[in-house]
């Protein structure tokens, strides 16, 4: 399809993020590795930091250098956040950068403000192709372009799972109740007590409780987004929850029918699922009675949605299983970088998890 | 304290409440162990059946008839619902019965009937000492009593999250949302393929979802009690999910604070949770800013609380830890022994957690 | 590469061996999935049995038939053992047999009738490509070949982990010890009480002590065949155990050194190793000091060994790592559908593995 | 019993070892906890480092001072190896000290030098009294001692699994080889990436290949002693692995017969351990055809132990099961305790696990 193969730079490859990356790049039939970046581990050999990796095991990292990303044609950002957007500043405007962290994903300065300790760095293309939006989708801004901000991985789950309901005017904006959990790799390899396989193996426990988690502007601004323009803004409660698993991420929302679906039963209220997802490569709305499981979904950029309606409570509840690291982050960076390039939306994508 | 050793039968020793109930009565200094009795398992040793009972492990389950259980001073029922009825009705009335399974909980025939697929075989009195009932607790209706049923894990665990804050007049009673965790234990010893194993390890999925499982009611009702006579009954909206640990559960509960509430901060909202369970030794309202772990109360009687308010969507969120099977089941139902025959409270029953 | 797709039917597509192989085959280009076919899954849909293969969800499962089989040029069986034989008679000669259990994968009738309860049904081509076997290799065997058993779990393993050591004479074939652990997918997807989830994890047990497991004498067979003819027979004491996780084997094998081996140092025996596994695209022997870990194979095709001599005991310690159901059965199911239809050996098979 | 209750402090208190050492002081009826103590967590809440000890939550954790530690009738240690003995010289003679780090349990000063990179500190009764030696059971040596060093974890396990194997004569003392899985709360509290939660579940490793782990000379030095004066000195060849579960060591062990027990079957062979056990209120050999599973002495003091012979291979394979904090470190300490103190060897110990 290209003339040559496009060439990806990693920075960030050590972390968790970075690996997922790297393994799906493996898989793509028009990417060719380049460079692999990173902070304190540059000099270590790929095989040490990620064994899983095997046929890059004798890479060695460089350190994070605008020279080292040079020359590539797109870089993959995987960084903590508050890096990506001065690196990204030193990057030839020719280069597609794609960024797995938070930096460039809130539209509100107010909303990073609140949420974030670094400056505000302004917003890029939202990286979530199967949001609807104004009566389209998200995918509709991400062809051709050259910067993207990658979703978070909650909030990737929760507005898959939402969306339609907000997109038909179906929920009411202000009564969106929200717990996820996700495994531990969500938390990164950082070096916590908490964090210990010993400590984490039976363990179920919130954290981030009252709506502090940094994902709950984004969760917002995507669900206002798709109830379209002139709506309440949607306010949610959200609590994230750590579950004793590497990966997955499992979203159990809720939220009260509006006054315009006070008549409509689960059939009319699911209908509106279907309609959106119907045509959605990575999104499956299982058939009724059948359950999302992030066991299903491992490895894959599939999501698994499912919806119905207590009728005691006139609540929906909507259900999102994705991976945190394939769909919930690398995955889709790759899936941006297709839409970016041009490419078939779901090139070099697994869509079959790994299970049992 | 007593003349002799309390004399105790187990009906249903071969399940996991059964288990777990043997564990704990071999540490009760006040009984012996009688008869074990099963279905199925009749016959077979305790040794093959709970291979960690090891001090047990040459005891020979016997048919669960009330031939078997004549003769003890206490008959423990850990059967499938619909069984607990027509067993109790043949014991002795100087028998102390304390029933683990869901025959006797609901004091709506209403709510049975929607709920259960068996007859309603009426109420006992229901065995959660620290629920805060009419400006008591429900510890007074447990006291000498012959006939206990003991609460559902999930009820448990909502119950003591939500309870002061109903009982405070602080929550709206029709806007309460819960998501729950479990450890697949608490969905017994059945033999499904998506409890396996390799099919649970790794996997988040929910069940029971809209409001189906049973013990939704349960849940309503014990709230509803502790909001007090002349209020709105509470509704819930209940979402169980099954997590990749063998115990544990942790419920996330949300409820928008009522009218009254409105002026309230934090710290104000808090301290209706400190002043219930101040002088409660199973239920230990954590430091602000700690909170609640499976982890920490693996194999204890104890119940691990948080609460917080979320001050955008004016909600409480309040989680609560409890080990399904100890004070989610066995626990309970020793505790229950003890204020039946009048020993202390807490004789008996682990308050540390087995951790890491 | 060919002028039309290989059309594949899968015998026994709802257990765990079929499901890995469906995922394989998704991501296999020159692949069509033709028949799924099954026991007493017959009629229902293959996303009720296997979720995670989202693209085939709606596909429905027929009977186990020769009919239903009729028209492929492959047919991989996955089927308990016993079954094969049969099937595969009444199966066109034209037809590529590819047989995952282990009905054909013992030469010696001696050895079956010890170890298994039905007839002796003959050996086919074993498909353990990498062994090094007779100055060659099994590989050898394999292109263009119409019947091929696939090697059990724990035999590939093993072979990988020791044969460099006596296909270069340099290990005791009277002396050595193999202790394997499992992830509980090895144990099919039977309803038995201690392969539930609430049972298996926090569990480490043995099972099939004292050499009485059925890949015993597959793993004699084949590093007999690797230490070449003329020698002794290899003998093995084998012990598996199962292991808290869903996937994976990590084999520990340990092997006294030969009277030749007697004045050689740890660099001299790993150098049988490093030649072995040269060009082995597959087989990755892992620098000195890093161990294999399971994490680092899951859902793919590789095999981690790495190997050292403990001077004190004059043994080698061999470990090998595999996903049990990857490499361990599919990946080399569909590896030697490659050798045997021509194509190139890593067609369509992951060399990266899903972590963390 | 005693005319006041026991006065034990814990050095070290903030470790694995430290937080199970006070989970089961809080049961243990003679004893009241006194100084808590550690390193770098000085001046914390006992409860922020072990939240599921609820009972000690609001404690204090002290300076490892020897003032911390004055005035105690008991002081446990549990600190990093090479640092019990300065603490240990500082206190006074009257003081029970219990050692449960590595320090005092090596005999042989070339041995630890060989191990450990800390000055030879000497040898302290070491702490397994179930062991049989010289006739007797190191229980004897035990009984009224000032200073006890608790074996290690993997010692205690492959002691109590071969021991009456080598104390009766039957085991070669050259071919000895031992598979260990352990769970990664042995690893201690250390804050590795290959320790973080997401990279230990579905991970088994092996670490400290080829002999190089610490436990091997102690596993060494207590076969020894079981094999008797004047024999050959045991040698072990010994690979630990890391499991993916919290707690538990399943060691898997296998021994050549010697020549004076190349006629006895595999009834005979088990007399020996059914003789050496028959008395042991902590060490259960199962009944023949049962295994031991990590999962079934969580958290207890037990020991599930099992035995057969390989006919084939000549090999006796002998597997034990304990919790590696438990009977594995601090059970053991607790009941040494009970020696040293003259109290009933049992007081306060589980014996029955936590399962499932």
């Amino acid at each position: 399809m290209f003339m040559h193969m496009v060439k990806a730079a990693v920075a960030g490859a050590s972390g968790y993020a970075g690996g997922e990356l790297l393994r799906l790049l493996l898989g793509h039939p028009e990417v060719e590795i380049g460079a692999l970046t990173a902070g304190s581990s540059a000099g270590r050999r790929l095989g040490d930091l990620h064994p899983y990796l095997t046929p890059l095991a004798d890479r060695v990292v460089e350190d994070t250098t605008v020279e080292a990303l040079a020359g590539h044609d797109v870089v993959f950002l995987a960084l903590p956040h508050g890096h990506s957007a001065a690196l990204a500043a030193q990057l030839p405007d020719s280069v597609t950068v794609i960024d797995c962290g938070a930096d460039f994903r809130l539209r509100d300065e107010a909303a990073w403000t609140t949420y974030y300790d670094t400056p505000y760095a302004g917003a890029w293309a939202y990286g979530l192709p199967e949001l609807p939006v104004g009566g389209g989708r998200q995918r509709e801004a991400l062809q051709g372009t050259r910067h993207i901000a990658v979703p978070g991985c909650y909030p990737t789950a929760v507005s898959l799972a939402l969306a339609p309901g907000f997109a038909s005017g179906l929920l009411d904006p202000q009564d969106v109740v929200v717990v996820a959990a996700s495994g531990t790799s969500g938390a990164g390899k950082s070096l916590k007590p908490h964090l210990l396989g010993a400590e984490v193996m039976g363990a179920m426990s919130p954290y981030g409780v009252g709506g502090t988690h940094r994902h709950t502007p984004e969760i917002e601004q995507n669900l206002t987004a798709a109830a379209g323009p002139g709506g309440t803004a949607v306010q949610v409660s959200f609590t994230p929850t750590l579950a004793p698993m590497p990966r997955g991420i499992l979203a159990t929302c809720t939220a009260r029918l509006g006054e315009t679906a006070k008549e409509a039963d689960t059939h009319a209220i699911r209908e509106a699922w279907v309609k959106a997802y119907a045509d959605e490569p990575f999104v499956h709305l299982l058939p009724e009675g059948q359950w999302p499981s992030t066991a299903s979904v491992l490895g894959s950029n599939s999501v698994h949605v499912q919806v119905t309606v207590d009728e005691r409570t006139r609540r929906v509840v909507a259900v999102a299983a994705v991976d945190n690291l394939t769909k919930g982050t690398a995955g889709a960076a790759v899936q941006c970088l297709n839409l970016a390039l041009g490419l078939p939306e779901t090139t070099g994508l697994p869509v079959a998890g790994v299970a049992p």
